[in-house]
């Protein structure tokens, strides 16, 4: 019987671990999920016979020793910073890891122990990292297979809220970590390289460079840029690439409203805000506009942001409570924690609402002098609040990959990301069988761009 | 004989030395002027019979341990930065300091050690800071000794061209550190406090929230925010004011246009640009602006700043060569130093050029239950490219305190500021006779603000 490790029985691990629950019989696995909360494990093993849940602390090093020393394959769902301390005892223990977070530093000085003990550390298999890397490997491979030379990357993502579920002005709902969506895009300025030359955005234009993407049958999208666009590229093998574009999708419109926070000051998470408990929504805005014995503060916001007194962006605001006088309440709190706040009294998911997610790719690619784009595009959408889109493709093509790693269907070793055609051709081969798949269109064009 | 020790031998120690110097023999002192550069040194001592000209290097410990234990006041023109070293050997043997620097962490710790030993280690006690100090507590004290209660200050100050000299279409040259000029308002949201309440200003709206300012017999200018507002809240007994706010002027009209470097990103010093040495100021520019096989540079600038077409701002930033095909030529470059770079050649100073200091005060306060505001101002010009405006006010200050150090006129020991009367009023009383005097006036209001 092979022992399954799942650390972190969160809102992204519920197919991960269903998915281990439901093969355990026919494999003859046995898991057990550690979480904080035993309670939360427990509830994601509901008594199967294969299952077992405890109360798991990642920094209470004997237990994870133990646990780690006990087990086949470790799946760490800890948030990133927390991976390192198991994946040193899993190194020392001889033990195989999977996660879906990006490689650290740390990480990586694992690499030649690993590989020295025939491990492999599999990193970056959920969806964002994870299913982009897999798409994206395999169109890269077929065109290059196929005699193309690719010139033109550009790869978005977003995490949305489903059409029958999108009932609010912002087209937004927050589906995953509040958090990052309000620190977006921030920490440096924005690089990329588009037609050969390097470009450049600083955070106070990230959300005014937007660009428009059709996804057939589900309509238009804006994209945003993400800040690591060039991290990919040798991973890629597109060292020679004229453009290369990463981002994150949302409904049109959303970012320019966004950017009403960004040019406020209202996202700055570096400071704390005096009299944050006390201080009203309304008082909050106050805080970023000049003072003024006589306007409002609606037309201060209307005439620092230089909008006509028919801009839709005001309805959104309002719609957000944002010149209510309700009282925050948060102590110490920085602009962004407050903004946080605020905006999940209004973007937080009811209990019926589904989440959609939608991975867009775009290569272009020149072959016997012609040019040529294909265009893949994905969209999953959740089941109901436990289903989530994100959840199925966080915890899908991990749970995959850990079966093919335990199955000994991966030949490679040491810290690594599935980009492999040994990795990603079967991982994308099962995730189509569980309704995630791409739709994909090749077509001449003159230009990659205009 | 008392022996002064000058570190440094820059611009702004010009007039400091030359006041030594002047007053050497009737005082019967001796001056030893040490910079990295001996020529230097040698320029500003001149031959004159109470000066010794030295090679200096201050991380040379043998050497600074040496001069400071032979010297009874040392005076240092250093970097801010460079200053501890220095003040800790002053402490060890029993010396005195005075620097026109910010009093740092370093330098506060070694307060009661200076105290112990009788010491003064005078800081702020150049121009911003220093006069700004000297003037501000000057007629607070007279306020409050007066009866009033001081509810408002504003403080601005600027270095700027001489009208005589202003012949570009910024109205603007550099008469001191480029690069603190391109960095300004950077590392942090702005904070002040008005009418009661605390505002912030994020980076990207600092040169968009300006204040217009009437100087009599000068003009009008305009002050935007400096980071640091609060700082002198408690310093100056101000723990009740309702407005605090000290900024920075320039002329009517700059801190707009310097606003497109903000939003384009050229201010950024966080990473290095690359190809930056092959590069023209043209690709600097296209740098920060979408891709277009068909667009100018100029035309996505306008459409990035949303100017229209016969917008001035395009004429200043053409007339700074921004759009020529001049290679940069600088090797890993930020963005900062491009465009320090830039802009240096086309606002250096001539020989002939005159600089001009401008520092305005607007104190409100209420007597009798009337509001009154003082306005107070002063205006000093440069006589040439030695003796500018800034080696003036920077070096009189920390010269006559110096001198009032050396001459048992001053009780106060510690790391300290130039807040008490026994200081404040002696200095300026000796500025005014060196043409550095404030102009006040003082009349009713309804309201201290809008």
């Amino acid at each position: 019987m092979k022992k399954i490790l799942v650390i972190g029985a969160g809102r992204s691990a519920t197919v991960l671990i269903q998915y281990f629950l439901d093969n355990a019989i026919a494999n003859d696995w046995h898991i057990t999920v550690g979480d904080i909360s035993e309670q939360l494990a427990a509830e994601k093993v509901h008594g199967h016979e294969r299952g077992r849940a405890i109360a798991f602390d990642v920094f209470n090093e004997s237990q994870r020793r133990e646990e780690v020393g006990n087990a086949d394959i470790i799946v760490s769902m800890l948030p990133a910073s927390m991976h390192f301390e198991v994946a040193k005892d899993c190194v020392e223990f001889g033990k195989h890891l999977t996660t879906a977070s990006y490689i650290s530093k740390e990480m990586r000085s694992l690499d030649e122990e690993a590989k020295s003990k025939d491990l492999i550390l599999l990193n970056e298999t959920g969806l964002d990292p994870g299913i982009d890397h897999l798409s994206a490997m395999k169109l890269l491979d077929e065109i290059r297979g196929d005699g193309g030379k690719v010139e033109h990357f550009e790869s978005f993502t977003g995490g949305l809220v489903a059409p029958e579920s999108d009932d609010n002005p912002w087209h937004y709902k927050f589906t995953w970590n509040p958090r990052n969506v309000v620190l977006a895009s921030q920490g440096g300025a924005v690089k990329f390289i588009h037609n050969g030359k390097y470009k450049y955005i600083p955070y106070q234009r990230v959300f005014r460079r937007t660009e428009y993407i059709t996804v057939e049958g589900h309509g238009e999208f804006e994209g945003y840029a993400n800040r690591d666009s060039l991290s990919y590229r040798e991973v890629y093998g597109l060292q020679d690439v004229k453009t290369l574009y990463r981002g994150t999708l949302r409904k049109p419109g959303f970012s320019r409203s966004w950017n009403a926070f960004v040019q406020l000051g209202m996202t700055d998470d570096s400071y704390v805000m005096e009299g944050s408990e006390t201080m009203t929504h309304r008082d909050f805005v106050n805080a970023f506009l000049p003072f003024s014995l006589t306007d409002s503060v609606e037309l201060k916001v209307r005439a620092t942001l230089l909008l006509e007194q028919d801009d839709r962006l005001m309805e959104k605001l309002k719609w957000l409570g944002l010149f209510e006088n309700t009282v925050i309440g948060l102590k110490n709190a920085t602009p962004a924690q407050i903004l946080q706040h605020i905006l999940e009294k209004k973007w937080a998911m009811k209990p019926d609402d589904k989440d959609m997610i939608v991975m867009w790719h775009k290569i272009g690619f020149v072959k016997n002098g012609q040019k040529y784009v294909t265009e893949s595009s994905m969209v999953v959408k959740g089941d109901d609040q436990h289903h989530t889109a994100m959840a199925k493709t966080v915890g899908l093509p991990l749970a995959i990959a850990t079966r093919m790693i335990l199955n000994g269907m991966v030949k490679e070793t040491g810290v690594t990301l599935p980009i492999s055609k040994d990795i990603y051709a079967p991982v994308l081969d099962e995730l189509e069988k569980n309704g995630i798949s791409f739709n994909e269109k090749t077509y001449e064009v003159e230009e990659f761009t205009t």
